[in-house]
């Protein structure tokens, strides 16, 4: 597929035209666009403005309510919790961002739970935004159940996204953004276009088996990394992001695939550290600057790929993409023309 | 090895008399005795009391100092910062346990962060111990560098412990307690002892490359779970529990095998939410236990293996060790009765 080149701001202004042309009030409109631009950024396109047509499919299938009242409660002076009354995702995601900055500003550590909420984007660009002002974070949500339990034969735990990131005062936040499993399903796919093999580390048939055939595969699941501890961290992303939030989860969230029409009932859950508590910003760019470099500095496997810190890749191409534009499918890029153009 | 049955209380007993007659005060004692013993209780015998006699070798090699005064700052109403002084881990992270839960309790989530400390044992212990009390946590621990960072022939990364817990009212709590290998040394030892080939995820050799040859892999470096991702993982987790704490980090942090005399400067991270604030104690029982129950009704992929959640086989043990005793190799048994017999 052709690509085209179109500049950041103007990428999120017709996000944002896009949405509130469709029934996104302006203020939702904004929030979900900043997140998914920035997913762009950062070049994860899964999560970045080729889901506005998806997010508006399911408004128009009353799935989600782009209009619905987002109340944050202050549950304890350093716990807020936010119903997100079944709205967009990402204006559910930043508004408990916001919302747990102030009480982080207050107690030194804010936690935020969110539940009643959708798809809320890729987990990265909320912990640049809290590195942006300082804040070290833990950030993750609940998912639609794509993987098998460890030892188990039926999808009952999601491919829940986790992130930990930490600012460096005048430099590049470290920020690590991963989901659980070895591989996304994408990459099966591929292997069974191309007619190979895959590792018997990627997934399991139907049946709960290790598999080196991709379309077994794609009849099984997903599999965790590091097996048990894999698992064991998708399960306790859910708890904290579903079962403590008081959102939906494991099998109760609802698939918004299979029922586009019904609320999912995801959850969220945010740490935030206010870093100017335990240091100066010189003492913490040191700091962080003298880590990245360890690391970095470490002797190579291969002399052409040195070793990177988490993130290290993303940041680089959301810093390139800001001055040169972010580089898009044509066809996605036309779809967002549509939506926002005048009728 | 024979094994020999220790009653739970007579193991802490014992352990506490080995270390208070060997130069570390009651109070540390009783600390550190908790914590191993606790480790034992759960099946964690290389962090249980064999632990002991290591910890008092430090001590007579003046590389870790039990009378150490530690101190606890609080930096903000949710953040408390403990010095450690150099003294024993165990008790470092007892102490920092405890002055999170104090701020947890006040603002409804606290963060403590600790550094001068020394390997603190296991994490589940204190996950544990704040289930009991009704609060959440994540706790990891910076530790000696042994894994090489993803792509690189160095070892400059902690396999760090990572632990992620819930309460359950009434019922067991659910705690998942993680390194960040996909296995630890022991098993390629093992398969070195055996002569067998290991599967090429386990280990790196020496060049960074991965190998199936055992004898290579024991010179390499362990790999990390999911490749980038536990290497990512175990990254974020020296940032929480080193850089920010004010701890060493990385290869800062000194070798207690090849520098055992030198303080390591190891940190550790809790972050601790009091889950009274979330809801009434019916409500999160139901929804813990019912969150257990779907994953534990998963069919299996062998029917002789039930689906667990994380943390189940180390409760069930730790409640029938409690009336039945633990069972331990009855040199580490007779080394502790000889510390602890009076002189």
């Amino acid at each position: 597929m052709a690509n085209t080149v179109v500049a950041a701001g103007e990428l999120e202004r017709l996000a944002r035209e896009a949405l509130a042309r469709n029934g996104v009030p302006e203020v939702v409109a904004a929030d979900v666009a900043r997140i998914l631009v920035l997913g762009d950024l950062f070049g994860i396109h899964t999560h970045g403005v080729q889901r506005v047509p998806e997010y508006l499919s399911r408004v128009r299938a009353a799935g989600i309510d782009p209009t619905a009242e987002i109340v944050v409660r202050r549950l304890a002076p350093g716990v807020t919790s936010t119903e997100g009354g079944n709205g967009l995702g990402p204006a559910v995601g930043m508004r408990t961002l916001r919302s747990t900055m102030e009480c982080a500003r207050e107690t030194g550590v804010g936690v935020g739970f969110a539940r009643g909420s959708n798809h809320f984007g890729a987990v990265m660009p909320y912990s640049f935004l809290a590195a942006e002002e300082g804040f070290a974070s833990i950030i993750c949500s609940n998912a639609t159940t794509t993987m098998a339990p460890w030892g188990g034969r039926e999808a009952r735990v999601g491919n829940s996204p986790f992130a930990i990131g930490a600012p460096c005062p005048g430099g590049e936040p470290i920020i690590l953004d991963v989901a659980l499993s070895v591989v996304a399903r994408a990459k099966i796919r591929a292997a069974a276009n191309k007619g190979e093999q895959i590792p018997d580390s990627w997934a399991t048939d139907g049946a709960g088996l290790p598999t080196t055939d991709p379309h077994a595969a794609l009849e099984g699941f997903l599999q965790p990394i590091g097996g048990h501890k894999g698992y064991g961290l998708a399960v306790m992303v859910d708890m904290l992001a579903g079962v403590l939030s008081g959102a939906s989860f494991l099998t109760n969230v609802s698939s918004w695939s299979t029922h586009p029409g019904a609320a999912q009932g995801l959850g969220h859950f945010f740490v935030l550290i206010d870093t100017r508590r335990l240091g100066d910003s010189e003492w913490l760019a040191a700091r962080v600057t003298e880590f990245a470099e360890i690391l970095r500095s470490t002797p190579p496997a291969d002399p052409a790929q040195p070793v990177r810190v988490p993130g290290e890749a993303e940041l680089a191409l959301y810093r390139s993409r800001l001055d040169e534009g972010v580089s898009l499918d044509v066809a996605d890029v036309e779809a967002l023309r549509g939506l926002a153009a005048p009728r």
